[in-house]
This record gives structure tokens, C-alpha cells and sequence, in this order.
């Protein structure tokens, strides 16, 4: 029987970590740390930091590589597969390292109920016969990371905030009947594709970590500044996170 | 100068406290509770606990007893009205409690942005001329406790959400092109009004607390069960805090 916890870890902010999440952490026989090829040390090194700030001796850490997200052939499809190559991965690792069993835990960023494959890999295992009960420690999001950063609300006053990707935005635009919109996953600035007119942006990426940037305003003003500062900072760095919120402008409370 | 911290609490489970958000308190000068006739003893009690459990001595806690909303006259135009009445409620005990500034903190159900009036409040006494820095503690919201305690991904595979409120589900029915909806403030079941067939819901009540209660199922089938169910809680506790999940059964990944 594997006791499996999902263990939101919030941004990279270890004083995110909630007291729920450090006792998870410290109840755990064995944490996985996956590591992907497009990874740079940077987010190996916050999660092993992490784990030495929290853990005592009890728990084993060990790190493993994930497979890569075939980028060809359509979008769905290439993720189904990814997460059957990902739920194989946790399999082997999992017969390698608690073979009887036990308490595993995985770290996710921001919370693993948004935008994260891990209750979904689960799922598979189970549905492939593997004993195991499921629990999710809810960690701050990067939307919370981003408002809070910002110091304003996710959604007007009474109004509705519609959640979506940069590539829904980038394929149907800004949706009817919602004043708000907060943008994850997107890799290629899908704001662009809109009428910038009247609509506000506020834009975060690295949110909580040393490396956090931070722009916000109009966007006919500031969409140009953050193209550049997303391609600069992606290239010093190696990699990036980022999300923003959208509004518009005439209909702020 | 007041430098006024909205500090996230979580629902109600002392674990979903982050170290920043203990640290925010124990930073804090004074921290004022605000007591809603409302309430009744459970959620003041659950604040003051959270206080004696994280704080030290340097810290102060005052309850105030905070102005109701005038039930009568438009919704939003009743909102503004009683957001003006709590500012001076919080500019009062100001005056009487920080008179040369300091470190003020607010406890924060949830998240400060996300259905929570405090950044507006904030906003008003600034505006008034009060001088104020403003920070935000993010907090684990109810719709990541839900989704916890359920152990459900928020979004399906790649897709949006659309976070909105029970007033305007009630007004506007299930909205085009999302599969899901989070829906808070609903003081009065509304999915009830929508069509139930094909719907999947996941109901949670008092989340992370003691009381917690949590329905899921087919919305033709459990609909009514929620509607008593929470019609009891009421009844039993004197007062409700709950939210859902709803999801297009056709639509899920």
C-alpha cells in the first residue's frame, strides 16, 4: 500500500510552506524529487533546500529524471502520453525504493489542484492496479503570489474571475461576461493577440523567489516592456515561471 | 504611518497557517479581530486560538464589533455603503490603538484577494489620507481546500475555470465555453437553477474544520441532499461557510 501525499509547496518561497506541508514532509518515508531536462539546478536546488531546512532524519530523498513532453503532434495527445511515461517513471521508482510500501511524497509548486499532472499520474497507477490512497496539502498558488505580490484582488468587486492558459487566450481571445481573467501556462505572451485597449496586466514571474519580477499597467503601455524583460530574464536564467491577471479597465469597480 | 499586513488564515485548520503568515503575526503591534453580530462564538473563538497558539508577548489583540450590511436597497450599492462603515470602524480603533503608527494586522479567512473586502477598505482609509504601506500574506483559500479535501484536480486537462459567485450563477446560469465552475458566496444553493443533468458537484462545508462536511456526486442525484444538508449545518452551528466545485460530466478529461 503506498500512502501518497501531494504536497503543495507553494513558489519557491520556503515561507510559503504551510505547517501542514512541513508535517507531511517529515511524515514521509520517501520524498521524489523529479527532475526535468529543461530544469536548470535553480528549481532542483530550492526543492533539495527545502528538504534539508525541513526534514529530520526519517525521510529519504531521492531525485529522478522525468521524461520529456514530445513536442510534436497535437497538444492533448502529447500530454496524455507524457503523463503514462511519468506514471511509469513513479512506478519504477517506487518498486525500486519502497517496495513494501509506505508513505511517499511528492513536492508540487503552488497547489496540486491547479494547472498540475500529479493527481492525474496517480489516478493511472491506481487504475493500473497499484494499492495506494491519495492525499492532497494544498499549498499557496502562484495567482495568490502574484495578487499578493501586487497588493490587489483576484477579482472585482462581486464579479467573476475566469482561470485560464495563455493557450486558450491565444486561440479565443477574451471571453464574454467576465471582467478578469488570470492567465497560467503561457509560454508565449498570448496577451499580444488581444486589443490592448482598456485592459490593465499585472505580470509576475520567479513570484516569491529571490529572482521575482514584478510589472504592471496599462497594457498599451507595458505589453512591449514585458515581452523584452521575459526573453531577457529567460536567458539569464535559463528557464522561467510567470503568470498575470488581466482587467479591464473600464469595468474596475 | 500604519503598515497594515492582510494576513491569509486558511479555512479555519491552524495547519494551513504559512511560516510568513506566523511570522506576520508575530511582527504585528496589534492585531484587530472583527467580530460580525453574525458570527457566533466558533469563528471568533478559531482567530483568538490561532493567536494564543502562534503569538508572543509583544503582540496585542483587540476584538471590534464590525458594522452589519444594510440587507435592504441594490447589492453593490449596500456593499460600498458598508465598506464605508468598516473603514471607520478600522480608522477608529487606529486612532485609539496605534495613535503614532505601527504594525498593524488583520486575520484574513482564506486569502486577502479573493472574495475579501480588506484591500478595499485599506484602500478607503488611504485614500482618506491615512498614511499606510499595504503588504499581503497569501493564505490557502477555500477552493484549495476543497479540491484538497476531495482530492480533485481544479481544472480539467488544459482547461479554464471560471471562479464566480452564487448571485451571479443564480443570474446568469452555467456560462459558455468553460467545462467548470468555483463558485463562493452562495448563500442560497444556487445550482438548484441550473438543469442538473450531465453535472458532477463537489460540496464542502466548514473546510479544514473540525465540522467539515463534504458531499460529491452527480448534481441529479445529490442536489437536494446538499440542500438539506446544509439547511441542518446552519440550523446546528448558527452559522455556514461553504463552496463547490461543478463540472460538465461530458467535458471531463
Amino acid at each position: 500500500m503506498i500512502d501518497l501525499h501531494l504536497i503543495g509547496i507553494g513558489t519557491g518561497n520556503p515561507d510559503h510552506l504551510t505547517r501542514a506541508a512541513e508535517a507531511a514532509m517529515r511524515a514521509a518515508d520517501l520524498i521524489l524529487l523529479p527532475r526535468k531536462r529543461a530544469d536548470t539546478a535553480d528549481l532542483m536546488e530550492l526543492r533539495q533546500m527545502l528538504c534539508a531546512d525541513v526534514l529530520r532524519d526519517a525521510t529519504r530523498v531521492v531525485t529522478f529524471d522525468l521524461p520529456e513532453r514530445d513536442g510534436d503532434g497535437p497538444y492533448l495527445g502529447a500530454v496524455h502520453d507524457w503523463h503514462t511515461s511519468i506514471a511509469t517513471c513513479w512506478a519504477d521508482q517506487i518498486a525500486r525504493h519502497l517496495p513494501d510500501g509506505g508513505r511517499l511524497a511528492l513536492l508540487v509548486w503552488g497547489d496540486p489542484s491547479l494547472y498540475d499532472s500529479s493527481l492525474r499520474i496517480a489516478a493511472r497507477l491506481h487504475a493500473g492496479g497499484m494499492a495506494m490512497r491519495v492525499t492532497v496539502v494544498p499549498g499557496i498558488t502562484s495567482l495568490q503570489a502574484l495578487t499578493a505580490a501586487h497588493t490587489i484582488p483576484f477579482n472585482t468587486l462581486a464579479q467573476s474571475v475566469l482561470v485560464t492558459t495563455g493557450r486558450l487566450l491565444a486561440s479565443a481571445g477574451w471571453p464574454p461576461g467576465v471582467d478578469t481573467l488570470a492567465v497560467m501556462l503561457d509560454g508565449g505572451c498570448a496577451f499580444r493577440r488581444l486589443d490592448p485597449a482598456g485592459i490593465d496586466i499585472w505580470w509576475g514571474a520567479y513570484l516569491g523567489m529571490k529572482q521575482e519580477a514584478l510589472i504592471a499597467g496599462a497594457l498599451t503601455e507595458v505589453s512591449d516592456m514585458i515581452v523584452e524583460r521575459r526573453a531577457a530574464l529567460r536567458a539569464e536564467h535559463g528557464w522561467i515561471m510567470d503568470t498575470y491577471l488581466l482587467r479591464r479597465a473600464d469595468l474596475k469597480p
